[in-house]
Parts: C-alpha cells; sequence; structure tokens
C-alpha cells in the first residue's frame, strides 16, 4: 500500500520525483479518448524504470499461446492489447547533453492528472550533469471531442545557461509488448515520411494485419515566436522523426506543440489511411493547441454533468470515486460497438483481451445510469455481433445446433484465454450476457432491443444452457456438473448455485422474451425463428428444466450452497486467518486454497444480488452473514457486491467498510500491482457502492428506487444520473434526499416504497418520516 | 495401428527400408543397460526424418518451467533426460560420396534386435546416385555384463569399385533435446582429446553440473588385417573424430570396430572421469569385440533365466512378452539406488523425469519375480533416499511436522511436474509408494527393511494423510477433499475411493510397520522415533481417522463409488460410444471429459486389486462390471488390472482380451506415438497380466498361489520366477500345472487353494481336479 497521491478533490496529484513510483504513477496518470490511450511515459528520453505504453482500441495481436500441458479444445492464441507507435517523443538536449530524469538532478517535480478538464501536466526544473538548469512544463491529452486526436505543449526554460537546445520529436513504431509470449515484435512498417511538416509511419500487425497510421505535427516558439529554421528529417526503421537546433539565451522559453493523429484500417480504407491521419492533423493544426484544448474542456464537463459524483466531508473519497469515473470515461465512450473495457483500459498491457464478463455484470449499470443509452446497448450490440463465434466456440467444445458459448476473454469473439478450468468451465459467463440484456431493458424500457438483437443470442445461450445440464437419476433433478463459479478459488465442481441459478433463469428469460417479440411483431418472430432453426419443443424442455433445475441448499445453516459437497469443508472464519497467511493467492499453494473454505469472490451473493427481489430479508442475512465470513475479497470485484447487499441489509458501518476496499485500490496501490495498469472494470463497482449501495438505488416497475442512507464519514454525497431521457442530481444528506429533475418531464420516484413525483426542479424529501 | 514388425520368437525384425517408420524403429530396436541406452539411431550418416537419442541414467537438466498460468507451488524447473553426447558416429564416403541412406537406393535393408543375445544388428546394400554399392553389416550393444561399455561392429564391403573409403568415427556432444523447453543446449563442454588412440571428451551439464566422459577407440581392419594407416583427428567444437582414407578394391572387406565408454561425475570424481573413460576403454580394447560380445549374450541368459516366459501356439505373443521383458530389463538392472525406471527408459526424451507412481504400483511386482531381491530392495531405497525432499515438498504445500509428499515426477526427490490437478492432488501416489514396501516384504519375507529403511517413509507418509484428512461435520466422517484419483479424467474431486481407502490403509499399516520394529528391535525403534521428532499420540490418530475414513459407497448399484457425485453424471457405457469419438482424450474437449462418467484408468479396481482379500467374489464381480463397462483405458497402464481382475473372476476371455491391449502396444504402434520412445512403465503390466492375471499367482501367508488357466489361443504358456531363495519354472498348460524346482529347497505352493510341496526338480498338478 502507497500513499504518496496527494488530496485533491478533481485532480491527482504527484509532487517530487521518486523514481521507484514511476510505473505505478505512469498507470495513475494514463489518459485517452476510448479510441485510444496511453500510459504517462516522459516525453523527454528516460533511461530509469518504465513501462512503455500506448494503445489504439481494437487493435489486437493473435500471440501464439503459451501452455505447460495442452488441453482439447485450447484457443491457440492469446489476443493481446498491442502497445503500438510512441508518438509522445520529444527528446531535449542540450549542448548535446540528453535531458533524462534518471541521471539530471530533479526539483519541482510535480505531475497532475486533472480530471475536470481530462488532461496531464508535468513540471520540474532539472539539473544536468554540466549543470545547466532546464525548467519544463508540459500538458498533454487525447481529445474526447475529436478522438483521433491528441496534442502536447512542451515549454522549455534554459535557465541558466546560454547555448545550442537540440529538440528531436519523433513516432516511434520500433515498440514491443512486455508480455510477448515468445519475445516477438508484433508490428511491421507499410510506409512513412513526411507530408509537408507532418511526418507519418504507418505499420501494420503481423497476422492479424490492421494497419495504423500515426501521425504528428511539430510547431516551435522562441519566447512566443514562432521559430523559422527547418528542422532536419531522421528516418530508421519503424521510427521517423525531425531534429532541430535552436540557439539559446539563458531565459529563454522554448514551446513545442506537438498535435498528433491516431487512425487505423478499422474505420477507413488502407489506402486511405495516411490521408486520413494528415487531415486529421491539418484539423488540429489549424484550430491549434488553445481551441483543442477548449474542445476538450467541454466535452469533459459534459461528461460530468451526466455521471459525476460528489461527496462532501472526505477528500480522499472524492478524489478516489472521481478518479473511478474518470477512467472509465477515458476507456469507453460507447461510440463504437466493435470496441469494449479492456481489464487495464489503456493503462498496460495486463490480461490481454479486452472483454471479460466485467463487461456485463459491472460496467453496464454505470453506463446505463451516466451515458446516453446508445452507450451501454452498444456493449449488447458487442455480444449480438459476436453471437456465430460463440455458436462457433461451443462448437469446439462438442455442442451443437445453435448453442453459444462467450468466450472468457476475447477481442473478437474468440476464446483466447487457456485455463481449462476457466476457459471451458465458469461458463456463468454466458449468464451475465443475459442478464445485461435483461438489466439494459429494465433501466431504460428500450424492449425493441429484444426483436432487433436480444432474442437471438437469449436462444443461442438457452440452447447452450440446454444442451449443458443433464438429468441425475441420483438427486430426481438436472445437474450442471464440472463447472467453476465466480469463486475462482474452487475449480471443477458441481451444481454451483449461482450457475445452476443463472441458467434455470436465462431458459425463463429466452422463452418470455420470444414471447414478447411475438406478441409486439409477430413477423419479426417468425423471421427470428425461422433464421436460428428454432423448434418450439425447445421452449418446453427449457421451462422443463428450469423448473426442475437442482439448487444446493444446506437446512441447517438455511443458506444456499454454494456447490455440492461445499459443507464437507472444514468450516473456518477469513477472521481465524492468520494475517501472515494473506493474501491466500500469494501464500497457499493452489491446492490448499482449493479444499479450503474461502472464496475469492462473491458467487452466491452475486445471485442474490442479481435476483434480490427472490428473496427475504432474512434469506438474504443469513446468506450474507455466512458468506461474507468466509470471503477473502482476492478479487478486486468482489466488495462491491458485498457492500450493496450490506447496504440493503442496512449494515452501513459494513457497506462503507467494503465500499473502501475498491475506491482507492489503485490510487493507493493496495495490492501492489497498479504499476501494471489500473483495474478498470472494477472501478465500475466502486460507482455500483455509492449509488446502488449507499443510494439504494434501483430501478422496479419501470420507475426508479432509493433506498438512501448516509455514511456517518460523509456530509453528503451526490450523483448525477440519466434515466428514460431525465437528467437527474440526486443528493443525500443525512436527513435529506434531494432530487433535481432538470428535463421538464415529470418523473415517478419511489423512496423506501413511497412515491413522489418529481417534476423539473428540486424536490426536498425529508428521509426521518421516511424510513422510521 | 502398424503392422511391419515380422513375428520371431527371440528377435524383433524389420526388413526392407521404410524411412517412414525410421523415427518408430529407432524407438522399438533401442539399446541399453541400465546405466546407458540410445535408440537405433544408424552410424552412419543419415539426412533423413530421425529422433537422435542418447543417454546416460540419472543425468538430467532441470529446464526452466513453461507454463501458460503460474500458481503458487509449480516447481521452477522440469527435469529432463537428457539427450547426451552420440558415440556411435561412424561416417563413410566413397570417393567423397557419403553413404546416407536417405539418399542411397537401399536394398535388403535388415534390422534385427535380438533378446535372447542383447544386440542390435543391420545389414543393408546401398547403391549411392554415383553407382558405387556398399554392403553393410553392424552390430553393436551395450554392455549389461561391463555396464560402462559399449561396442560396434561395422562391416563394409565395396561391392562394386576400387576407390577410397573414407573412415570417419566422431564422438558429437553438440546435441540437443527436441523437447528443450526454450530451445536451449543443455550442455557445455569440459575438455576433449586424444589419449593415445583414444579419443575422449567431457562435457558438463549446465545448471547440474554433472559431467559425463565419453571416450571411444577405433580399429580397423582390412580384409581381416589391421590397417596401419594413423587416423587424422578432427576437433570441433563439443565434437571430436579422426578420419582416415582407405584404398579399396571391389569385393574388399573393411571392418571397423568402435569401443565407446561412459563415464560420469555420479560415479567418479570429476577429476578421475577422464582416466576412468579411458580405462574403460583400455579393458574393451584388451578384451576385444568378440569376448565383451560373448560376456553379453552369458549375461542375458543369466537375465533370461530369471525371467523369461513362454507362450506355446502363438508367436506374436511370445514375441510381444519377451520385447517387454527384455526393455525392462535394459532400462533397470537395480545395481544403483539413485536409478529409477522413467517412463520411456533409454527410448526417447518424452515425459522428462525418471520417477512415477508407475514403479511402485507396477514394476515392483515385476523385479520382485524376476530379479535378485536387491532390485526391488534399490527401488524402494530410491525413495528412501528421497524423504527429506519429500518433506520439503509437502512443506512447499503447506503441511509440516514432517510430513511427506513424494513428487509425481522427480529426477532428485523434487517435484517438476506442473499441472495443478497432477502435482498438488494426485497424492494416491504416496499410498502407493507405501504399499510397495508392504508388497515387497510380502514378497520377500524381508521385514527387516521396515527397521532399516521403510518405517521412516511409512511415517513420513502418514503423517501426510493425518494432515490431508479434515474433519466433515456433514459426513460425521473423516474426508479428503480436491484430489485427482488414477482416473485422470476427473480433477479435484472429493472423496475419492481408492484415495481415501489407501490414506487409510497407510496409516494403519505405518502403526503396525511401528509395532514390529518395536518387537523385533527395541533400540533402532526408538532411535528411528527420536530421529523423526514422534509423539505416540500420532498413533491413536492414524488409527482414529483410518476407522472413521468415509468411502463413498452406491446402495443401488452395490459399488464403491470412484468419488463424491459420481452417480450424478450421465451414467453411459463405452459400449455406447460412437467409433469416432474415440479416444477421447483426441476428439473431446477436456471439460466434456471431465463431466462425463468415463474412466481413463483402473480407480476403484486398482484399490480393489490391491486389496484383493478384502472383498468377496459377488463384491469384486459388481464393481468391475460396473467400471469395466465405463473405462475407456487411455492410459496404457489401465488394461493390465482390468485382466488380473476377470482372471480373479474367471472371466478368461476378458482376461484375454485386456491382455492384447497392452502387449503389442508399442510393437504395434497401437497409440501412433511408438515413435517419440517406448511404454517402459506398463510393459510391466503386460508381465503381471500373464503371471497374476493367467497364472493367477500371488503371495499370501509367505506361500506362492497359482489359480492358473491357458488362454484358449495358447497351448502352453511357462515362467521363471526366483522366491526366497529358490529358482521355479511355472509351466501351464490346460490340463496341468507343472512346477520346476531349480534349488534344493523345498518350497510350499499353493494351488486353488491346496497346498503341495515342491522339492527339487519337476512336479506336475494336475488341474482338472483342483479347479473343479
Amino acid at each position: 500500500m502507497k500513499n504518496y497521491i496527494k488530496p485533491s478533490e478533481w485532480n491527482i496529484v504527484e509532487e517530487g520525483f521518486d523514481p521507484h513510483l514511476n510505473k505505478i504513477s505512469e498507470s495513475l496518470f494514463s489518459i485517452g479518448n476510448g479510441r485510444m490511450g496511453q500510459r504517462a511515459n516522459f516525453e523527454e528520453a528516460y533511461t530509469g524504470d518504465t513501462l512503455q505504453g500506448n494503445y489504439v482500441a481494437g487493435v489486437y495481436y493473435p500471440d501464439k499461446t503459451r501452455v505447460g500441458w495442452w488441453k482439447n479444445g485450447y484457443p491457440d492464441y492469446f489476443a493481446k492489447v498491442l502497445n503500438a507507435a510512441n508518438w509522445i517523443g520529444i527528446d531535449i538536449k542540450a549542448d548535446g547533453e540528453t535531458l533524462d530524469l534518471n541521471t539530471a538532478k530533479v526539483r519541482d517535480f510535480k505531475r497532475v492528472l486533472n480530471m475536470k478538464a481530462g488532461y496531464l501536466e508535468r513540471s520540474f526544473t532539472a539539473e544536468l550533469q554540466s549543470g545547466k538548469v532546464l525548467r519544463v512544463i508540459s500538458k498533454r491529452f487525447c481529445s474526447i471531442a475529436d478522438d483521433e486526436l491528441a496534442a502536447i505543449r512542451y515549454e522549455v526554460v534554459a535557465q541558466n545557461f546560454s547555448g545550442t537546445l537540440t529538440i528531436t520529436t519523433a513516432i516511434d513504431g520500433d515498440v514491443k509488448n512486455q508480455d510477448s509470449n515468445y519475445d516477438e515484435k508484433f508490428w511491421e512498417e507499410v510506409s512513412k515520411g513526411f507530408q509537408a511538416e507532418t511526418a507519418y509511419i504507418t505499420l501494420r500487425t503481423k497476422k492479424t494485419n490492421f494497419e495504423v497510421c500515426t501521425a504528428t505535427n511539430t510547431q516551435i516558439q522562441l519566447n512566443n515566436k514562432a521559430v523559422g529554421a527547418k528542422a532536419a528529417p531522421i528516418e530508421k526503421e519503424k521510427y521517423i522523426a525531425s531534429a532541430i537546433e535552436l540557439p539559446v539565451e539563458a531565459g529563454d522559453t522554448v514551446t513545442i506543440y506537438k498535435y498528433a493523429a491516431n487512425v487505423s484500417s478499422q474505420n477507413y480504407d488502407k489506402a486511405a489511411l495516411q490521408g486520413a491521419a494528415t487531415a486529421a492533423i491539418a484539423r488540429a493544426v489549424e484550430a491549434g493547441f488553445d481551441a483543442l484544448f477548449e474542445a476538450q474542456v467541454a466535452a469533459w464537463a459534459n461528461k460530468w454533468e451526466e455521471g459525476d459524483i460528489l461527496i462532501e466531508g472526505d477528500v480522499a473519497a472524492q478524489q478516489a470515486i472521481r478518479f473511478n469515473i474518470f477512467q472509465l470515461n477515458q476507456t469507453y465512450t460507447g461510440k463504437d460497438a466493435r470496441l469494449n473495457i479492456g481489464p487495464k483500459g489503456f493503462t498496460g498491457e495486463k490480461y490481454g483481451g479486452s472483454t471479460y464478463w466485467d463487461t456485463e455484470a459491472y460496467c453496464i449499470p454505470f453506463y446505463l445510469a451516466t451515458a446516453p443509452q446508445e452507450v451501454a446497448k452498444n456493449l449488447l450490440v458487442y455480444r449480438h455481433n459476436q453471437l456465430q463465434k460463440a455458436i462457433e466456440n461451443a462448437e469446439k467444445l462438442g455442442f451443437k445446433d445453435g448453442a453459444a458459448l462467450y468466450p472468457m476473454v476475447t477481442m473478437n469473439g474468440e476464446e483466447c484465454h487457456n485455463e481449462w478450468e476457466i476457459t471451458f468451465e465458469e461458463i456463468h459467463r454466458n449468464g451475465a450476457i443475459a442478464f445485461a440484456i435483461y438489466n439494459y431493458i429494465r433501466y431504460t424500457g428500450d424492449a425493441s432491443y429484444l426483436a432487433s438483437h436480444g432474442l437471438e443470442v437469449l436462444i443461442g445461450i438457452a440452447r447452450f444452457w440446454k444442451q449443458r445440464v443433464n438429468w441425475s437419476a441420483e438427486k430426481n433433478k438436472f445437474v450442471i456438473l464440472g463447472v467453476t463459479g465466480p469463486n475462482e478459488y474452487e475449480n471443477n465442481i458441481n451444481n454451483n448455485w449461482y450457475t445452476n441459478k443463472l441458467a434455470a433463469w436465462c431458459m425463463r428469460y429466452a422463452k418470455e422474451a420470444a414471447e414478447l417479440v411475438k406478441a409486439e411483431d409477430a413477423s419479426r418472430y417468425e423471421a427470428i425463428l425461422k433464421q436460428v432453426n428454432f423448434n418450439t419443443q425447445e421452449f418446453e424442455d427449457w421451462t422443463s428444466i428450469a423448473d426442475q433445475m437442482y439448487y444446493p441448499y444446506d437446512e441447517k445453516a438455511g443458506v444456499f450452497l454454494q456447490q455440492d459437497g461445499y459443507m464437507d469443508k472444514e468450516q473456518m472464519l477469513v477472521s481465524e486467518l492468520p494475517a501472515a497467511d494473506r493474501p491466500l493467492n500469494q501464500k497457499w499453494s493452489w491446492d490448499r486454497i482449493l479444499r479450503s473454505c474461502f472464496i475469492k469472490q462473491a458467487d452466491v451473493l452475486q445471485g442474490m444480488y442479481f435476483f434480490e427481489d427472490e428473496f427475504d430479508t432474512e434469506t438474504l442475512e443469513r446468506n450474507f452473514k455466512f458468506y461474507e465470513s468466509r470471503t477473502v475479497h482476492e478479487s478486486s470485484l468482489s466488495p462491491c457486491v458485498h457492500s450493496i447487499l450490506a447496504a440493503r441489509l442496512s449494515d452501513e458501518e459494513k457497506a462503507y467498510e467494503f465500499y473502501l476496499r475498491t475506491a482507492r485500490l489503485d490510487l493507493d496501490d493496495y495490492n501492489n500491482d497498479t504499476e501494471d495498469g489500473l483495474h478498470i472494470t472494477s472501478m465500475a463497482g466502486t460507482w455500483m457502492s455509492i449509488v446502488e449501495g449507499f443510494a439504494g438505488m434501483k430501478v422496479r416497475d419501470n420507475k426508479l428506487q432509493f433506498n438512501p442512507f448516509l455514511p456517518s464519514q460523509w456530509q453528503s454525497f451526490s450523483f448525477n444520473i440519466g434515466f428514460r431521457g431525465t437528467q437527474l442530481k440526486i443528493k443525500i444528506s443525512s436527513a435529506e434526499l434531494s432530487i433535481t429533475n432538470n428535463s421538464s418531464e415529470t418523473v415517478a420516484v419511489s423512496v423506501f416504497n413511497e412515491t413522489f413525483d418529481i417534476a423539473q426542479g428540486e424536490k426536498k424529501i425529508s428521509l426521518k418520516a421516511l424510513s422510521l
């Protein structure tokens, strides 16, 4: 656990330069715009410890799988997020001596990530070994208003010397993935050159043949006057740069504007790529840095209007939640249904792939409430577009007749994970994908999605479950054998309650969805059934299986059993574990973890969260107490579900405690792994803890409901959400719930089961009377 | 399945040269002497497809582990059987043109492995592209009488030309393992040179720093007269050779004698290695090829005297069983307790390591009956010597206080396998190691082994089981969770009947063994208890756990359940599987295999084989019928156990059917993998099928018992065994059991529960009267 980030409501601030923290800061200060992003690497040369990272969304490399022991059905490759051309390079030499913070004496170092306006600023004073002192202030952003563009302003002051500054600005495509399985480089050069002052380089990925053209234009001012001298071009393999030598006097300020564009063959014909990149650069140069920056500020203001959370009385919590919201919005903007939310976003390489069940289980609720409806919808369409691949994926495992198994980790719909106990057995992901469709319609009311996209997906999923169950003559029920539940500290278990529950629900919901489509649009219904070659007998099978599904239950404890045989384990509590044994995944061998009763992340409780309305408070409480005391939360996705359920059970202290465990996970480097990148998808869970937990927000019967409480550590909290065309601001203080309706339409809202019609403007509701 | 090996009672014969079969033949015709061995590679240059393999027992390389996803507790390395210096090289050039069977026209090719005398012979006529014809006859062997030595006689006749033959004889240490994880070479050169006519090269393994000195001496005759000309030395990195040019006339015969020695730093000081190698060569040269060969013939005659099986009326079966016995004797001679029986012996690289539970479960019975007592004993001592490593191995997994978990795969006592479901969970191996001690004493009567070695091992193993069980409040019994049984088509299961059975037995036997040692030698007993820091409370714990062990059982079917929940599976029979689905491990994805009811190899039945006397025939029959019909035998270790139990149940047809599945596994390349090497350890199972199955041999109450039958396809079968100092020949025909006692001591033998005293000489017992 680190504690070096300064508290600030809108900013992430690092003061002083500690090379040992540099890779952590490179992750924390990452910037992105949904289309591209990068770690907070330095513009100038740096010979110290660093993880270079520039990423272009959707551009991946199928790295050949590495495996100890091959199992039938493993995918051949693991899709890697690609480290792409580095376009930030601005090398500075003072009379031939390189500015390098690893060798210089560094003073007044400050790095600020301004979350309100979406930019990264860095300033420092560096004394070179010769004694020359340079003062640098750099500012850069990836434009969220024009997502092909990024810009840097890099100011250098020659503080104590007169001489020559050599400035080299480069695009370096000769980069590598640190996680390359066989130490290969993934890019090859297509072309490069200069078009007028604009440098460009087009690189192609091996195997996948994506092409990305990166272009930059550099403009240099000396004491605010444009420098006339022409830069000299430098070309090497996969590298293009230009260098200029500037005579400077002590006190002179050199300002370098560097505009960058990234365009890829996902969005342009390959022949048009170079033209698109230079056109984007032309737009940037035409507008200039200040105008681009203004547009950035405005675009971010708009995002905060939709999804800010304001916490009064706790700066650390305020900083944390904004950091989470900011990073989620940098990672995914929802404009493109081919993209998704990688577990590390644009902040690192780890985990490869871009899509996990995290998207459906954790991210969708966030985007539903804080972004236009299209954003969450595009996440659903992403899976719809990959349905055929999910069917092929299931076929590889022996399923047939249109059964679809979505992959555990994917970039393009194909499975890339290769651990049998996860890849083949963590099939509950299929349920989360169906649940997300339900959740989207519940929130938005957009049931037309079923006819346009959803039903096909639901049929594929229900077909999978039908084939995946088997009849147990022993239990006289349908069972699901050989699975791994959300709790990955159990492998290859039988009758995981969560999986069985979700499977039965999927089959019922698919039938319900079909009936709904039939009622709304009979011809579309017929068309879908024909297309998927449907036999109506399937409906009966689904119902019959769902009705006869086996659910493990322990009579004595009155709890749903996570899986068959769970009570055979030695029953211990997390509170009995010696501190030296934790985290278990670092201290215990894998088999010991597996046979212990300890749970990595919410499993039964994840199911009770999804299907909360089915359970009375006593049942929820019994299960919560039982499982909470056995859960070690060694997944960042776990505490949020516990926080929400604790809030449901009015255990405000526990709810807040679990919230704390996720909120500053990365900022405080809780797990010692922030240097690899941020835990992007679990950030949505932090948002959920506040909105669904503390505020108790849910949507039932087409209405918003709140069951709020105020953590005692806070004075108030408020958040902005969108709901069915209205934009609401919800503010919760100890005594009062205030709802501000920013639209002209009246919205009905339930608070503790009493319903209020909220017209335009603010309405204050006293909580005292209601919650008694 | 191939069928190119010619039937012969004592020989393995290949006629005609088919390059596509060459790697298979290289495996089948392998030779070895327990200390070194090699694949049947060609002496002369060969540019066709080949797997070069020369191995020195006990010399291994710890190749860095390759893994997809690291789990806590995995070993850092996988010990590889090392491909060592190639000493057979004899390159022939005719007027500069290389003799290479890949480019020449080959006629009259014949390869013979003479199992009676233990040598490999090859003859062929090769027409080079120039039209020159050479006739070659080569003969080579690894001396089992002097196991540092090997010899080759290589005869070349220049059939149709006069010119110059260039003969280069080499030691090539610049070799690689095909299965090198990171494409590394494992050897580096220490020294090389000539000492008089003898070439030597000393190589050192990286990391492990084994040194092996290989030396050769070449003597050449032209038409049976020594050639006077001196050879020219050739030295390259890790390579030493000498070349000679001989003018020949058409019809001349050149005979090359090449003597080779391999000595390693396991047996000599490194400083003395070169001296030891050249001394060995001097012995060989002094004796000459013919005398060395005579000693070889005599040594093998002795081995066959101890362990031959003679089958009348079925040449294919005769060839097969001798092949199995021959290969086992080539692999392990029992002289050195640091060595063991690798799954591929000296015939290939695959599976690395040298020791699996195969040794205890399958090989020990073979060596007990067919070799001096010391041989099986040394296999036990091997584990005794590795006890400390087994304790450390258990500690890595969280066990303590002297609990020992022997590794799944090892070279030096450390675990090298890295698949969690096997490495950490296939813990039944610990039971087989204890059972082997029991089995050894049961056969030999040598109970003193407990005091000298066995008890410490048994205590370490019992301590492991004690810590590995846990109390299930649910079942009110002790359970063993999270294991993989012998049936590796199930992973991470609970209460594997075989494992639970063996665990309870181990704890009881350890206590019994302790009592025995106490009674026999109280001071030794005290010394052992002190040494292992024993608390006598442990005895009570063991008994209590063994008494309260849980055994899954199905009342309805009346069978022991392989594991908890087995009856929840869809119950199918192997007979219902479509042929296209087999073998399952190639046709089904891993998860599908896991959740099916199909069994890879004997599991419950393995336990019933070990503890046969505990079960009545009806129980055995019910379990056999149930499991046999669900077992796919996709391990070569499976059919033998089924064959033996079928024989017990008087199902002679099934017993023979299962025998057939193993007997010619390699000779007929049944699984299409013989080219990788032979299935050495499963060969012992074939022997067991005949001796323990058809002949029904067992040892009970210090007496041999037979319950024989004759497969209807045979006229008779007989075998030689040693039992407690006597050497017996047992012959079974349809009507009669003949026992020839070659020693002067009278032996009591039971046949179908009637006891006979067998004095020296032959005794014939009519089976008709007895079996009625």
